[in-house]
């Protein structure tokens, strides 16, 4: 374990341990709202970019120079592990699989990733990042979360509703159930290996979690998630981030997820979150990423908002509360970023 | 007024008074998942279907004829009245603005809805329903509620995000606001005109409003509702129903709006939202669509779970939480209906 003395501003934030400042960091802060991302994408297609180590260290790295965030996220896509599961994706531009998962024999077919020969890309670009980046800054792994990749195995891609994902649940439970725990299994394996080649935190991303109600998500998904997180857990000592996208409803058993971090989307405010999740919880958000288009006085006061509301927390990780907007103007995060340091400093010596 | 007496077991159930059992409509029972709905489509197309009354009408009753559903909902589309608003709509398949309205000159373009004039084929489509339907089956007239169209206005079609809408708040306030207005006004005229050709209660459907957070919520949705909600109290008596889908964060304030029901979509559970709403809040829904996709007898133990959830509270009308998806099984439906009356004949009387 590290010694907490070495420890980034990130992840003392994430143990709720005495920081300078409040950290900040910007879901997709690697993309399209980067003039220098749009202008390396016109040399390399998107895929090409994930799977190739050095890129993709380049692409996570650009917004640490361009801003002093806290943390660099991996530059990678949330599809990418299944394709080594052995389910082909396509992207036109959207992720698109053309066999979608909705049956038992399909489910069995589905093989328990291998991150080392399955995604060695991956690792190699975590490898590069760290390598790279100040030890005062932090690499955040990730993956999508079970349920999320779940959707768009049974899904076949993109979509509103993942009517099929829920109908799957419903008409399938046994099968569902199989996926699930196959996906879990795997994505616990993937963050260990992230965290063993130098990630500092791993971050479980549950986009589509908000379309179940509370009590599909205790039936089908928690339990899972209980196994994924203490498969984690057994292996590395890193923080773990958890984000219920839409999950409002759903704090009440997320809570019974031993994460050292909440996400939390714009939607629901960071006093309301902590009085769920308790006065242990360290959590992570939750500016609107709309806000960043107001005037920089509204903006700041949006910022200061958010600030007030994670007060009585036992930590708080800036973040917005859903990724960036690719029509964002740079100089507006540049603002967000300082003004949150500059507004934090001190405050949590 | 009408007298007590000769109420619908719906408004019944709408008002708080004693009923015979709980009534249920469906959202979106009119459609797809109906064999006749689908043949009959296959000799209209859809924007002819919901400018012709007899037409309309007759897709309308078609559910009523089917089940014994306690409600028939006017079938027309969210965007019709758009188009008698001076905003031209195209349908390919889902809607298109070709000219988004993005600024206040845009803004100051658009005309206030005169019912009467811009869409007598919905005011003639809910005279025909309610003269053909019998007396113990309620008429409900519906609208898109002002953010919901404003939504649709400003990103030009449907979106998962609506990112140009919630820009456009943030960037243009006081166009938004302007827009917000017009759109407020228009559609309390409409809702009077709805209840004035028979609809025995009217719905505003805020589809897309879970994409706002409580602060938003408060600056820029809730005044104009609530003046949208006094100009139709106004002039009708007719129940209000408001449904703040994926408002789960919202209801704090959606309760200082004064509706007769809150319509809550299937991730809150309705004992939550009427903890939230106060005891003397009627609620509507909230079965999840995909529940009936479940076994029968899950999908039975998932309505009972419903009518559990609805045991505290003043009033229930039974719904799903969401429209129902084009692949149900009627049957299914017919179950539903079924069920729901057997097993609350008696327990309101």
């Amino acid at each position: 374990m590290n010694d907490h003395a070495s420890l980034t501003v990130f992840e003392r934030a994430c143990r709720g341990l005495p920081r300078a400042h409040t950290p900040i960091w910007v879901m997709r802060q690697a993309g399209r709202y980067l003039p220098e991302y749009r202008a390396l994408r016109e040399e390399v297609d998107f895929l090409t970019a994930t799977k190739t180590p050095e890129i993709a260290a380049r692409i996570t790295l650009q917004p640490m120079e361009r801003f002093p965030l806290d943390a660099a996220i991996l530059f990678s896509d949330i599809m990418t592990p299944l394709e080594a599961m052995g389910v082909p994706v396509e992207f036109a531009p959207g992720p698109v699989i053309q066999e979608p998962v909705r049956s038992a024999v399909q489910v069995a077919r589905i093989r328990e990733l291998v991150p080392e020969e399955g995604m060695p890309f991956v690792l190699d670009t975590i490898r590069i990042v760290r390598s790279e980046l100040s030890a005062d800054r932090a690499v955040i792994g990730f993956t999508g979360a079970p349920f999320t990749l779940f959707c768009y195995l049974v899904e076949g891609g993109g979509s509103k509703e993942f009517m099929w994902a829920r109908r799957f649940l419903r008409e399938e439970p046994e099968a569902a159930g199989a996926l699930l725990d196959v996906l879990g299994r795997s994505m616990a394996r993937y963050m260990v290996a992230q965290a063993e080649a130098g990630a500092n935190a791993v971050m479980l991303f549950d986009s589509w979690v908000g379309l179940l109600g509370p009590a599909e998500y205790r039936r089908f998904v928690l339990p899972v998630l209980k196994r994924t997180v203490a498969e984690i857990r057994a292996s590395t000592d890193r923080p773990i981030i958890y984000f219920a996208n839409g999950g409002a409803t759903l704090l009440e058993a997320v809570k019974e997820l031993e994460v050292d971090v909440y996400g939390i989307d714009w939607t629901l405010p960071l006093s309301r979150a902590g009085a769920t999740l308790g006065s242990s919880a360290v959590l992570q958000g939750n500016l609107d990423p709309a806000a960043l288009f107001a005037s920089e006085e509204d903006l700041r006061a949006s910022i200061d908002a958010v600030l007030e509301e994670a007060k009585g927390l036992a930590g708080h990780v800036f973040n917005l509360g859903h990724g960036i907007n690719r029509h964002t103007d740079p100089d507006r995060v540049a603002l967000l970023v300082d003004h949150v340091h500059e507004r934090t400093a001190g405050s949590f010596a």
